[in-house]
Protein backbone atom coordinates (compact mmCIF):
# COMPACT_ATOMS: atom_id res chain seq x y z
CA UNK A 1 0.00 0.00 0.00
CA UNK A 2 1.32 3.42 -0.65
CA UNK A 3 -0.11 6.31 2.24
CA UNK A 4 -0.04 9.88 1.53
CA UNK A 5 -1.59 12.63 3.21
CA UNK A 6 -3.25 15.42 1.28
CA UNK A 7 -5.34 18.61 1.40
CA UNK A 8 -8.73 17.69 0.60
CA UNK A 9 -10.48 21.00 0.11
CA UNK A 10 -10.18 23.67 2.54
CA UNK A 11 -10.68 20.88 5.67
CA UNK A 12 -7.64 19.03 8.08
CA UNK A 13 -5.23 17.10 6.08
CA UNK A 14 -6.49 13.57 4.63
CA UNK A 15 -4.84 10.04 4.79
CA UNK A 16 -5.50 8.81 0.94
CA UNK A 17 -4.23 5.39 -0.56
CA UNK A 18 -2.29 6.60 -3.49
CA UNK A 19 -3.74 3.19 -6.51
CA UNK A 20 -2.14 4.40 -10.46
CA UNK A 21 -3.06 7.39 -11.19
CA UNK A 22 -5.76 7.95 -8.28
CA UNK A 23 -5.78 9.19 -4.76
CA UNK A 24 -8.46 7.19 -2.32
CA UNK A 25 -9.44 9.22 0.71
CA UNK A 26 -9.52 7.47 3.98
CA UNK A 27 -11.16 7.74 7.17
CA UNK A 28 -8.69 7.52 9.87
CA UNK A 29 -4.97 7.52 9.75
CA UNK A 30 -2.82 3.86 8.97
CA UNK A 31 -1.31 4.31 12.72
CA UNK A 32 -4.57 3.29 13.88
CA UNK A 33 -8.15 1.90 12.68
CA UNK A 34 -9.20 3.68 9.04
CA UNK A 35 -11.47 2.53 6.05
CA UNK A 36 -11.64 3.40 2.36
CA UNK A 37 -13.82 5.93 1.40
CA UNK A 38 -15.89 6.50 -1.72
CA UNK A 39 -14.48 9.11 -2.64
CA UNK A 40 -11.23 9.24 -5.24
CA UNK A 41 -8.73 12.13 -6.76
CA UNK A 42 -6.64 12.45 -9.91
CA UNK A 43 -3.12 11.92 -8.20
CA UNK A 44 -2.35 14.71 -10.30
CA UNK A 45 -5.28 17.25 -9.12
CA UNK A 46 -3.59 16.33 -5.02
CA UNK A 47 -1.75 18.65 -3.12
CA UNK A 48 0.35 16.11 -1.63
CA UNK A 49 1.59 17.02 2.00
CA UNK A 50 4.41 16.04 4.49
CA UNK A 51 3.18 12.70 4.84
CA UNK A 52 3.30 12.48 8.49
CA UNK A 53 4.25 14.63 11.11
CA UNK A 54 6.35 12.87 13.88
CA UNK A 55 6.63 12.60 17.86
CA UNK A 56 10.27 12.68 17.46
CA UNK A 57 12.18 12.92 14.34
CA UNK A 58 14.99 10.51 14.37
CA UNK A 59 18.05 10.35 12.11
CA UNK A 60 21.26 8.15 11.94
CA UNK A 61 23.44 10.72 10.54
CA UNK A 62 26.55 9.26 9.45
CA UNK A 63 25.85 5.76 8.74
CA UNK A 64 27.79 5.23 5.10
CA UNK A 65 31.53 4.77 4.29
CA UNK A 66 32.22 6.67 1.49
CA UNK A 67 29.92 9.64 2.54
CA UNK A 68 32.26 9.81 5.87
CA UNK A 69 35.08 9.34 3.99
CA UNK A 70 34.14 12.51 1.34
CA UNK A 71 33.31 14.88 4.54
CA UNK A 72 36.39 13.98 5.97
CA UNK A 73 38.00 14.79 2.14
CA UNK A 74 36.57 18.44 2.67
CA UNK A 75 37.21 18.96 6.06
CA UNK A 76 41.14 17.76 5.17
CA UNK A 77 40.83 15.46 8.31
CA UNK A 78 40.94 11.91 8.56
CA UNK A 79 37.44 10.14 8.35
CA UNK A 80 35.62 8.20 11.56
CA UNK A 81 33.56 5.89 11.05
CA UNK A 82 30.80 5.69 13.76
CA UNK A 83 31.47 2.89 16.68
CA UNK A 84 28.04 2.31 17.70
CA UNK A 85 24.25 3.30 16.12
CA UNK A 86 23.98 6.78 17.58
CA UNK A 87 21.42 8.14 16.66
CA UNK A 88 20.16 11.94 16.36
CA UNK A 89 17.50 13.93 15.43
CA UNK A 90 16.63 16.61 13.37
CA UNK A 91 13.67 18.89 14.00
CA UNK A 92 9.99 19.23 12.53
CA UNK A 93 10.40 22.86 10.90
CA UNK A 94 12.12 22.06 8.77
CA UNK A 95 9.87 19.15 6.83
CA UNK A 96 8.33 20.23 4.09
CA UNK A 97 6.51 17.82 1.00
CA UNK A 98 7.13 16.96 -2.07
CA UNK A 99 7.20 20.38 -4.85
CA UNK A 100 7.94 22.19 -1.95
CA UNK A 101 10.58 25.10 -2.31
CA UNK A 102 14.20 24.50 -0.50
CA UNK A 103 14.64 28.17 0.49
CA UNK A 104 18.50 29.16 1.41
CA UNK A 105 18.61 31.65 3.51
CA UNK A 106 20.75 35.00 2.43
CA UNK A 107 23.17 34.29 4.22
CA UNK A 108 24.00 30.50 3.79
CA UNK A 109 27.26 29.90 1.53
CA UNK A 110 27.44 28.35 -1.61
CA UNK A 111 27.59 24.94 0.35
CA UNK A 112 24.47 24.03 0.53
CA UNK A 113 23.90 20.17 -0.06
CA UNK A 114 21.64 17.70 -0.62
CA UNK A 115 21.79 14.12 1.38
CA UNK A 116 19.71 11.79 -0.60
CA UNK A 117 18.22 9.00 2.20
CA UNK A 118 15.46 6.06 2.78
CA UNK A 119 12.92 7.18 5.95
CA UNK A 120 11.86 4.89 7.89
CA UNK A 121 7.95 5.41 9.43
CA UNK A 122 6.71 3.53 12.83
CA UNK A 123 3.32 1.91 12.45
CA UNK A 124 2.74 1.36 16.34
CA UNK A 125 4.96 1.55 19.67
CA UNK A 126 8.18 -0.07 20.10
CA UNK A 127 9.78 -0.67 23.08
CA UNK A 128 13.14 -3.39 23.37
CA UNK A 129 12.65 -5.58 20.18
CA UNK A 130 15.26 -7.72 18.97
CA UNK A 131 16.46 -7.04 15.10
CA UNK A 132 14.59 -9.90 14.15
CA UNK A 133 11.52 -8.40 15.34
CA UNK A 134 12.09 -5.05 14.21
CA UNK A 135 10.53 -4.43 10.75
CA UNK A 136 6.75 -5.32 12.84
CA UNK A 137 6.95 -1.92 13.71
CA UNK A 138 7.49 -0.30 10.59
CA UNK A 139 4.67 1.16 8.58
CA UNK A 140 6.93 1.83 5.60
CA UNK A 141 9.41 3.60 3.89
CA UNK A 142 9.51 7.37 2.52
CA UNK A 143 12.40 9.20 1.09
CA UNK A 144 14.34 12.30 2.64
CA UNK A 145 16.40 15.00 1.75
CA UNK A 146 18.75 16.17 4.64
CA UNK A 147 20.04 19.55 3.19
CA UNK A 148 23.03 20.66 4.85
CA UNK A 149 24.83 24.04 4.65
CA UNK A 150 28.35 22.58 4.82
CA UNK A 151 29.86 25.85 6.70
CA UNK A 152 27.75 25.84 9.75
CA UNK A 153 27.87 22.30 9.73
CA UNK A 154 31.50 22.72 10.74
CA UNK A 155 31.13 26.16 12.71
CA UNK A 156 28.21 25.71 14.86
CA UNK A 157 27.91 23.55 18.37
CA UNK A 158 25.16 21.95 16.96
CA UNK A 159 23.64 21.35 13.70
CA UNK A 160 20.74 23.50 14.36
CA UNK A 161 20.59 25.86 11.47
CA UNK A 162 23.16 23.92 9.09
CA UNK A 163 20.59 20.64 9.07
CA UNK A 164 16.98 22.55 10.43
CA UNK A 165 16.88 25.52 8.51
CA UNK A 166 13.31 25.57 7.83
CA UNK A 167 12.59 24.13 4.21
CA UNK A 168 16.06 22.13 4.73
CA UNK A 169 14.11 18.36 5.42
CA UNK A 170 11.90 17.69 2.14
CA UNK A 171 9.83 14.60 3.01
CA UNK A 172 7.79 12.47 0.90
CA UNK A 173 6.28 12.06 -1.79
CA UNK A 174 4.45 8.99 0.14
CA UNK A 175 4.83 5.78 2.22
CA UNK A 176 5.33 2.75 0.63
CA UNK A 177 4.45 0.08 2.86
CA UNK A 178 5.51 -3.27 1.09
CA UNK A 179 9.03 -3.05 0.95
CA UNK A 180 12.03 -4.68 2.06
CA UNK A 181 15.07 -2.21 3.19
CA UNK A 182 18.30 -3.24 2.84
CA UNK A 183 17.84 -4.71 -0.94
CA UNK A 184 16.87 -0.63 -2.12
CA UNK A 185 18.73 1.98 -4.09
CA UNK A 186 18.62 5.54 -3.85
CA UNK A 187 19.45 7.26 -6.57
CA UNK A 188 19.97 11.61 -6.70
CA UNK A 189 19.80 13.53 -9.37
CA UNK A 190 20.61 17.73 -9.97
CA UNK A 191 18.84 19.58 -12.90
CA UNK A 192 18.21 16.02 -14.11
CA UNK A 193 21.85 14.87 -14.42
CA UNK A 194 22.43 11.67 -11.86
CA UNK A 195 25.17 12.52 -9.25
CA UNK A 196 25.40 9.41 -7.21
CA UNK A 197 23.50 5.90 -6.70
CA UNK A 198 24.12 3.90 -3.46
CA UNK A 199 22.61 0.62 -2.17
CA UNK A 200 20.53 0.99 1.01
CA UNK A 201 21.96 -2.45 2.33
CA UNK A 202 25.93 -0.97 2.42
CA UNK A 203 25.03 1.14 5.55
CA UNK A 204 27.12 0.63 8.67
CA UNK A 205 24.29 0.07 10.68
CA UNK A 206 21.17 -1.91 9.09
CA UNK A 207 17.54 -0.71 9.89
CA UNK A 208 16.86 -3.89 11.79
CA UNK A 209 20.48 -3.05 14.20
CA UNK A 210 18.69 0.82 14.65
CA UNK A 211 15.69 -0.08 15.44
CA UNK A 212 16.49 -2.43 18.18
CA UNK A 213 19.38 -0.64 19.58
CA UNK A 214 17.18 2.73 19.68
CA UNK A 215 14.26 0.93 21.29
CA UNK A 216 16.33 -0.52 24.69
CA UNK A 217 16.69 2.64 25.85
CA UNK A 218 13.12 4.73 24.17
CA UNK A 219 9.88 3.94 22.90
CA UNK A 220 9.59 4.77 19.01
CA UNK A 221 6.08 5.87 18.71
CA UNK A 222 3.34 5.24 15.80
CA UNK A 223 4.33 7.87 12.97
CA UNK A 224 8.15 8.32 14.47
CA UNK A 225 10.23 8.52 11.56
CA UNK A 226 14.12 7.52 11.15
CA UNK A 227 16.11 9.19 8.21
CA UNK A 228 18.79 6.53 7.42
CA UNK A 229 21.93 8.66 6.42
CA UNK A 230 23.28 9.06 3.16
CA UNK A 231 26.23 7.47 1.02
CA UNK A 232 28.60 9.48 -1.59
CA UNK A 233 29.88 12.79 -2.56
CA UNK A 234 27.44 15.45 -2.39
CA UNK A 235 27.42 18.71 -4.43
CA UNK A 236 26.20 22.55 -3.73
CA UNK A 237 22.70 23.57 -5.05
CA UNK A 238 21.86 26.59 -6.21
CA UNK A 239 19.17 29.11 -7.19
CA UNK A 240 17.01 27.87 -9.88
CA UNK A 241 17.91 24.05 -9.92
CA UNK A 242 16.09 21.25 -8.98
CA UNK A 243 16.98 18.29 -6.91
CA UNK A 244 15.42 14.67 -7.36
CA UNK A 245 15.77 11.94 -4.79
CA UNK A 246 14.37 8.51 -6.36
CA UNK A 247 14.22 5.26 -3.92
CA UNK A 248 13.06 2.63 -6.97
CA UNK A 249 9.26 0.89 -5.19
CA UNK A 250 8.31 4.18 -3.26
CA UNK A 251 9.19 7.13 -6.22
CA UNK A 252 10.94 9.96 -6.28
CA UNK A 253 11.15 12.96 -3.79
CA UNK A 254 11.29 16.58 -6.30
CA UNK A 255 12.02 20.11 -5.13
CA UNK A 256 13.12 23.10 -6.59
CA UNK A 257 15.88 25.59 -5.19
CA UNK A 258 15.29 28.94 -4.60
CA UNK A 259 17.86 31.43 -2.32
CA UNK A 260 16.11 34.21 -0.58
CA UNK A 261 16.17 37.49 -2.12
CA UNK A 262 16.83 36.32 -5.69
CA UNK B 1 -2.60 32.84 34.42
CA UNK B 2 -1.45 29.21 35.27
CA UNK B 3 -1.90 26.84 32.76
CA UNK B 4 -2.04 22.92 33.38
CA UNK B 5 -3.43 19.48 31.39
CA UNK B 6 -4.53 17.17 33.06
CA UNK B 7 -6.87 13.65 32.66
CA UNK B 8 -9.93 14.02 33.11
CA UNK B 9 -12.29 11.03 33.74
CA UNK B 10 -11.46 8.76 30.34
CA UNK B 11 -11.09 11.46 27.58
CA UNK B 12 -8.51 13.23 25.96
CA UNK B 13 -6.26 15.62 27.48
CA UNK B 14 -7.69 18.65 28.87
CA UNK B 15 -6.34 22.09 29.48
CA UNK B 16 -6.99 23.74 32.81
CA UNK B 17 -6.25 26.93 34.56
CA UNK B 18 -4.92 26.74 38.53
CA UNK B 19 -6.47 29.07 40.49
CA UNK B 20 -5.28 28.50 44.21
CA UNK B 21 -5.99 24.80 44.67
CA UNK B 22 -8.42 24.68 42.17
CA UNK B 23 -8.10 23.48 38.61
CA UNK B 24 -10.86 25.49 36.15
CA UNK B 25 -11.47 23.31 32.84
CA UNK B 26 -11.22 24.80 29.61
CA UNK B 27 -12.65 24.41 26.49
CA UNK B 28 -10.22 24.69 23.90
CA UNK B 29 -6.48 25.33 24.38
CA UNK B 30 -3.81 28.19 25.00
CA UNK B 31 -2.48 28.19 21.93
CA UNK B 32 -5.91 29.11 20.32
CA UNK B 33 -9.25 29.96 21.15
CA UNK B 34 -10.63 29.01 24.43
CA UNK B 35 -13.06 29.58 27.33
CA UNK B 36 -13.93 28.75 31.39
CA UNK B 37 -16.00 26.28 31.45
CA UNK B 38 -18.25 25.92 35.10
CA UNK B 39 -16.51 22.84 36.07
CA UNK B 40 -13.72 22.85 38.14
CA UNK B 41 -11.96 20.63 40.59
CA UNK B 42 -9.18 20.39 43.52
CA UNK B 43 -5.89 20.29 42.26
CA UNK B 44 -4.89 17.44 44.79
CA UNK B 45 -7.53 15.32 42.93
CA UNK B 46 -6.37 15.96 39.35
CA UNK B 47 -3.39 14.08 37.47
CA UNK B 48 -1.49 16.35 36.03
CA UNK B 49 -0.14 15.51 32.96
CA UNK B 50 2.85 17.04 30.99
CA UNK B 51 1.91 20.62 30.11
CA UNK B 52 2.78 20.84 26.62
CA UNK B 53 3.76 18.18 23.73
CA UNK B 54 5.85 20.24 21.66
CA UNK B 55 6.17 19.66 17.87
CA UNK B 56 10.05 20.60 18.50
CA UNK B 57 11.69 20.07 21.73
CA UNK B 58 14.73 22.69 21.91
CA UNK B 59 17.17 22.93 24.21
CA UNK B 60 20.04 25.07 24.91
CA UNK B 61 22.45 22.79 26.66
CA UNK B 62 25.62 24.74 27.95
CA UNK B 63 24.83 28.01 28.89
CA UNK B 64 26.09 28.66 32.39
CA UNK B 65 29.70 29.33 33.70
CA UNK B 66 29.31 27.35 36.77
CA UNK B 67 27.96 24.22 35.06
CA UNK B 68 30.73 23.93 32.25
CA UNK B 69 32.98 24.20 34.66
CA UNK B 70 32.45 21.95 36.85
CA UNK B 71 31.62 19.43 33.98
CA UNK B 72 35.06 20.23 32.68
CA UNK B 73 36.40 19.31 35.66
CA UNK B 74 34.79 15.51 35.80
CA UNK B 75 36.01 15.03 32.39
CA UNK B 76 39.45 16.73 33.45
CA UNK B 77 39.95 18.95 30.48
CA UNK B 78 39.72 23.34 30.31
CA UNK B 79 36.07 24.66 29.90
CA UNK B 80 35.26 25.91 26.84
CA UNK B 81 32.28 28.57 27.27
CA UNK B 82 29.94 28.21 23.77
CA UNK B 83 30.78 31.12 21.23
CA UNK B 84 27.24 31.43 20.24
CA UNK B 85 23.55 30.45 21.18
CA UNK B 86 23.48 27.05 19.01
CA UNK B 87 20.53 25.52 20.50
CA UNK B 88 20.10 21.67 20.51
CA UNK B 89 17.78 19.24 20.60
CA UNK B 90 15.84 16.79 23.17
CA UNK B 91 13.14 14.06 22.48
CA UNK B 92 9.62 14.00 23.21
CA UNK B 93 9.61 10.21 24.32
CA UNK B 94 11.50 11.24 27.14
CA UNK B 95 9.09 13.50 28.18
CA UNK B 96 7.10 12.86 31.66
CA UNK B 97 4.77 14.78 33.95
CA UNK B 98 5.53 16.02 37.11
CA UNK B 99 4.82 13.55 39.85
CA UNK B 100 6.24 10.43 37.17
CA UNK B 101 9.16 8.03 38.16
CA UNK B 102 11.97 8.75 36.58
CA UNK B 103 13.57 5.18 35.65
CA UNK B 104 16.94 4.48 35.40
CA UNK B 105 17.87 1.81 33.32
CA UNK B 106 19.63 -1.51 34.45
CA UNK B 107 22.81 -0.77 32.55
CA UNK B 108 22.94 3.02 33.65
CA UNK B 109 26.03 4.15 35.74
CA UNK B 110 25.27 5.78 38.89
CA UNK B 111 26.18 8.82 37.14
CA UNK B 112 22.60 9.86 36.17
CA UNK B 113 22.42 13.26 37.49
CA UNK B 114 19.59 16.14 37.51
CA UNK B 115 19.71 19.49 35.73
CA UNK B 116 17.25 21.87 36.98
CA UNK B 117 15.98 24.47 34.42
CA UNK B 118 13.75 27.50 33.32
CA UNK B 119 11.60 26.09 30.30
CA UNK B 120 10.14 28.60 27.83
CA UNK B 121 6.93 27.96 26.29
CA UNK B 122 5.97 29.54 22.85
CA UNK B 123 2.22 31.02 22.14
CA UNK B 124 2.48 31.05 18.30
CA UNK B 125 4.27 30.97 15.72
CA UNK B 126 7.45 33.26 15.87
CA UNK B 127 10.01 33.97 12.50
CA UNK B 128 12.70 36.61 12.55
CA UNK B 129 11.64 38.73 15.59
CA UNK B 130 14.06 40.97 17.26
CA UNK B 131 15.32 40.57 21.21
CA UNK B 132 12.82 43.51 22.52
CA UNK B 133 9.81 41.27 20.44
CA UNK B 134 10.57 37.99 21.29
CA UNK B 135 8.89 37.53 25.00
CA UNK B 136 5.65 38.95 22.82
CA UNK B 137 5.66 35.35 20.92
CA UNK B 138 6.16 33.64 24.85
CA UNK B 139 2.93 31.76 26.47
CA UNK B 140 4.71 30.98 29.84
CA UNK B 141 7.40 29.10 31.49
CA UNK B 142 7.21 25.96 33.15
CA UNK B 143 9.82 23.85 35.14
CA UNK B 144 12.59 21.04 33.60
CA UNK B 145 14.85 18.35 34.51
CA UNK B 146 17.33 17.43 32.11
CA UNK B 147 18.07 13.93 33.64
CA UNK B 148 22.04 12.83 31.98
CA UNK B 149 23.35 9.56 32.62
CA UNK B 150 27.39 11.31 32.19
CA UNK B 151 28.99 8.35 31.22
CA UNK B 152 26.87 7.83 28.40
CA UNK B 153 27.57 11.53 27.46
CA UNK B 154 31.21 11.15 27.45
CA UNK B 155 30.86 8.64 25.56
CA UNK B 156 28.12 8.27 22.69
CA UNK B 157 28.60 10.66 19.59
CA UNK B 158 25.43 11.98 20.15
CA UNK B 159 22.92 12.87 23.35
CA UNK B 160 20.40 10.14 22.35
CA UNK B 161 20.24 7.66 25.28
CA UNK B 162 22.24 9.96 27.81
CA UNK B 163 19.19 12.61 27.97
CA UNK B 164 16.58 11.25 26.31
CA UNK B 165 16.04 7.66 27.62
CA UNK B 166 12.46 7.40 28.32
CA UNK B 167 11.61 9.63 31.96
CA UNK B 168 14.55 11.69 31.90
CA UNK B 169 13.30 14.78 30.57
CA UNK B 170 10.17 15.81 33.81
CA UNK B 171 8.43 18.99 32.39
CA UNK B 172 5.93 20.83 34.92
CA UNK B 173 4.08 20.87 36.66
CA UNK B 174 1.99 23.72 34.80
CA UNK B 175 3.02 26.96 33.02
CA UNK B 176 3.00 30.42 34.66
CA UNK B 177 2.43 33.10 32.32
CA UNK B 178 2.94 36.46 34.46
CA UNK B 179 6.69 36.23 34.65
CA UNK B 180 9.88 38.24 33.85
CA UNK B 181 12.59 35.08 33.26
CA UNK B 182 15.76 36.86 34.02
CA UNK B 183 15.25 37.16 37.40
CA UNK B 184 13.95 34.17 38.75
CA UNK B 185 15.54 31.72 40.65
CA UNK B 186 16.36 28.17 40.32
CA UNK B 187 16.72 25.53 43.37
CA UNK B 188 17.75 22.14 43.14
CA UNK B 189 16.51 19.97 46.21
CA UNK B 190 17.64 15.85 46.26
CA UNK B 191 15.57 14.25 49.29
CA UNK B 192 14.92 17.57 50.63
CA UNK B 193 18.26 18.95 50.87
CA UNK B 194 19.34 22.02 49.35
CA UNK B 195 21.75 20.96 46.50
CA UNK B 196 22.12 24.40 44.67
CA UNK B 197 20.55 27.60 43.49
CA UNK B 198 21.10 29.73 40.58
CA UNK B 199 19.71 32.82 38.59
CA UNK B 200 18.33 32.52 35.50
CA UNK B 201 19.47 35.90 34.61
CA UNK B 202 23.78 34.22 35.03
CA UNK B 203 22.62 32.65 31.89
CA UNK B 204 25.68 33.23 28.89
CA UNK B 205 22.47 33.64 26.62
CA UNK B 206 19.42 35.01 27.44
CA UNK B 207 15.97 33.62 26.98
CA UNK B 208 15.59 36.89 24.44
CA UNK B 209 18.59 36.38 22.71
CA UNK B 210 17.84 32.67 22.36
CA UNK B 211 14.73 33.38 21.00
CA UNK B 212 15.75 36.17 18.24
CA UNK B 213 19.11 33.76 17.13
CA UNK B 214 16.61 30.64 16.86
CA UNK B 215 14.10 32.43 14.59
CA UNK B 216 16.34 33.72 11.94
CA UNK B 217 16.18 30.66 10.30
CA UNK B 218 13.44 28.65 11.90
CA UNK B 219 10.09 29.35 12.82
CA UNK B 220 9.10 28.65 16.06
CA UNK B 221 5.44 27.06 17.03
CA UNK B 222 3.04 27.08 18.92
CA UNK B 223 3.48 24.97 21.96
CA UNK B 224 6.72 24.29 21.09
CA UNK B 225 9.68 24.75 24.32
CA UNK B 226 13.10 25.54 24.62
CA UNK B 227 14.95 24.58 27.66
CA UNK B 228 17.11 27.15 28.53
CA UNK B 229 20.46 24.64 30.48
CA UNK B 230 21.29 24.23 34.36
CA UNK B 231 24.42 25.60 36.34
CA UNK B 232 26.49 24.79 38.96
CA UNK B 233 27.55 20.95 39.78
CA UNK B 234 25.12 18.15 39.49
CA UNK B 235 24.87 15.05 41.76
CA UNK B 236 23.88 11.41 41.16
CA UNK B 237 20.22 10.31 42.34
CA UNK B 238 19.62 6.38 42.89
CA UNK B 239 17.22 4.04 43.66
CA UNK B 240 14.18 5.88 46.15
CA UNK B 241 15.57 9.50 45.74
CA UNK B 242 13.52 12.32 45.07
CA UNK B 243 14.64 15.39 43.54
CA UNK B 244 12.56 18.77 42.88
CA UNK B 245 13.30 21.50 41.26
CA UNK B 246 11.81 24.80 42.29
CA UNK B 247 11.59 28.45 40.88
CA UNK B 248 9.46 30.72 42.81
CA UNK B 249 6.62 32.42 40.88
CA UNK B 250 6.38 29.06 38.81
CA UNK B 251 6.56 26.00 41.63
CA UNK B 252 7.90 22.86 42.08
CA UNK B 253 8.15 19.62 39.40
CA UNK B 254 8.80 16.87 41.77
CA UNK B 255 9.94 13.42 41.22
CA UNK B 256 10.83 10.13 42.61
CA UNK B 257 13.91 8.00 41.40
CA UNK B 258 13.60 4.36 40.58
CA UNK B 259 16.18 2.07 39.03
CA UNK B 260 14.76 -0.71 36.78
CA UNK B 261 14.98 -3.98 38.43
CA UNK B 262 15.11 -3.16 42.08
Amino acid sequence: MRWCRFQSGDGEPTYGLVEGDRVVEVQGTPFGAYSRSAVSHALADVQLLIPVMPSVFYAAGVNYREHITEMAKIGAVDPVFPAAADVGYRANNALVADGHPIVIPADATDLVQYEGELVVVFAKDCYRVSEEEALDYVLGYTIGNDVSERTWQRTDRTLWRAKNTDTFNPMGPWIETDLEPDGLKVTIRLNGRKVFTYGVGDAIFSVRHYISRMSQYMTLHAGDVLWMGTDGPTENMKHGDVVEIEIPGIGVLRNPVVREGM
